[in-house]
């Protein structure tokens, strides 16, 4: 079986384009991995550890090489697709297809916009759902994505040949690849990602700052522990996405924020029935998520994912 | 070596009392564990899974049995604790040791001076910092405070030798035991443990009633199932722990929306500086506790339990 994808470059070989870069060799989904990093030691360093096969700091080493069936995966922080998308205009083919992992697609759809004048159809915009705490090259896992979502983002002008390709990028790699709208990708992850972060990231400011806060971090619990580990991810990333995703994240914050206070209300008025109410209520919603999460990770386990290396 | 507990009567046989009855039996810390429960079954089926001893749902059959050297706990929601010390105050004699596991420590003090007039040496208030989704009578876990931190919140007027007998008793089912003030554990707990909870109940409810429900909990990534895990907490328990602790609670929540509040703005002002050093500083105070908690964990690895049984 021929391996669906030509050339992946890859630019940007933190956690996210290093680990698409280390899968994909090691599933062979293409024959070969370029990856493009700005500081020559991570490139030498990518080599070394067998995420690509070259490494450039310098794109247009490879970019007028590409042709169809080659695909260009940008993973650097959101505000910086900009910039990268600019320098690749004027080198790439038509042909070769664009996509990218940034965690908002409507700022990105306006770089696009912004740098090319339209959307062309060489460009899907994407966004793998995995992360962790670690970051940087040393953190490329060929797992990463192994069971985990790829939300893709076509719009009316993307081109079927290229969403398909996408599609089976992130498909040999392991992952479930689904297909939402751009503002929807944006509203939905402003809820169930952006908010909970920002959430995170006050709470362990506000603790930070009390005159308590030794005190308060030597006797917090688990749930605690639990409940602030995403304030440990890297904070250039998350200024991106707050600044890139503004309308859907303060939408969110406002909505929470509205809830907080009529919770806030119900426990000065010590509105017994409400607060049960309240409680009940998220209980439920919170179980059935236990619940639907169950029932998709059942569906998940019998992935098989097919490997390019057999020849058949 | 004696047992340090003469008999222990313990009140409430959900997930903390079950959990003390049978620790302490396994552990061989008193001389034999008495249980009370409200539900004749609670007290059938606590006896069948080994729990206790001895169970009954009239705590009479047992009160005026009790005397120097013997402890009853006290482990129902925060908000029944005065209606216990009311039924228990004419039938113990002033040698029993009473403590409590409640969440709150200011309410229960007040409980306590309601049904006593003043704060008998007897009565030694603490709160066992373990818990878990789980609850009722099957829950039990005789390991549940197994390098788990108990605090503890003596007065004025507590008697030295009631403190030490549960120091004792906690010290046995391999617990680490601090001192706190009654004011600074509801604080603390406020900051640490009640604001926490109540975001995640106020976030929850939040996305359930989102028009983008079904989507939210479909593309929720692992992290909002960390963050939001706690919300499945029991209802009535942290009805309770609101209306007992409003005062601090009500304190925490306003510090919190404040920092909320200035977030949202400098997202709204774009003003990247300022979230930037906001996230920056949150990520340090978070990888600090991240090492308080390392270090805790490798102090409390070698925690040597005595066995009671061994008579030497």
């Amino acid at each position: 079986m021929q391996p669906p994808i030509g050339t992946l470059v890859v630019i940007g070989l933190g956690l996210i384009g290093g680990s698409l870069a280390l899968a994909s060799k090691q599933r062979a989904s293409c024959q070969r991995v370029v990856g493009i990093a700005r500081d020559q030691r991570t490139c030498d360093r990518a080599r070394q550890l067998g995420i690509v096969d070259e490494a450039t700091t310098n794109i247009a080493d490879v970019a007028g090489q590409l042709g169809a069936g080659d695909v260009i995966f940008i993973a650097v922080p959101t505000l910086s697709v900009r910039r990268v998308l600019a320098g690749l205009g004027p080198l790439v083919s038509a042909a070769v297809t664009i996509t990218d992992g940034a965690s908002v697609k409507g700022s990105v759809l306006q770089d696009v916009q912004a740098v090319y004048g339209h959307v062309p159809p060489q460009l899907v915009l994407g966004h793998p759902i995995a992360g962790a705490e670690k970051s940087g090259v040393e953190a490329a896992n060929a797992n990463l994505y192994l069971q985990h979502r790829v939300i893709l983002t076509p719009t009316e002008q993307t081109g079927s040949e290229h969403l398909h390709l996408v599609r089976s990028m992130w498909q040999a790699v392991g992952a479930e690849v689904l297909e939402l709208s751009v503002q929807d990708h944006d509203d939905i992850l402003g809820a169930t990602s952006h908010l909970p972060h920002a959430i995170a990231f006050a709470l362990v400011d506000t603790l930070a700052h009390d005159s308590q806060t030794e005190n308060i971090f030597r006797y917090a619990a688990g749930g605690f522990r639990d409940f602030t580990r995403i304030a440990s991810s890297d904070a250039t990333m998350w200024r991106d996405i707050m600044l890139a995703n503004t309308h859907s994240v303060l939408h969110a914050i406002d909505l929470f924020s509205a809830n907080l206070a009529a919770m806030r209300e119900a426990i000065a008025q010590q509105d017994s029935e409400q607060l049960l109410a309240i409680f009940t209520r998220a209980k439920a919603a919170r179980d059935h998520f236990t619940q639907m999460l169950a029932t998709g990770a059942q569906h998940a386990v019998p992935v098989v994912l097919p490997n390019f290396n057999d020849h058949e």
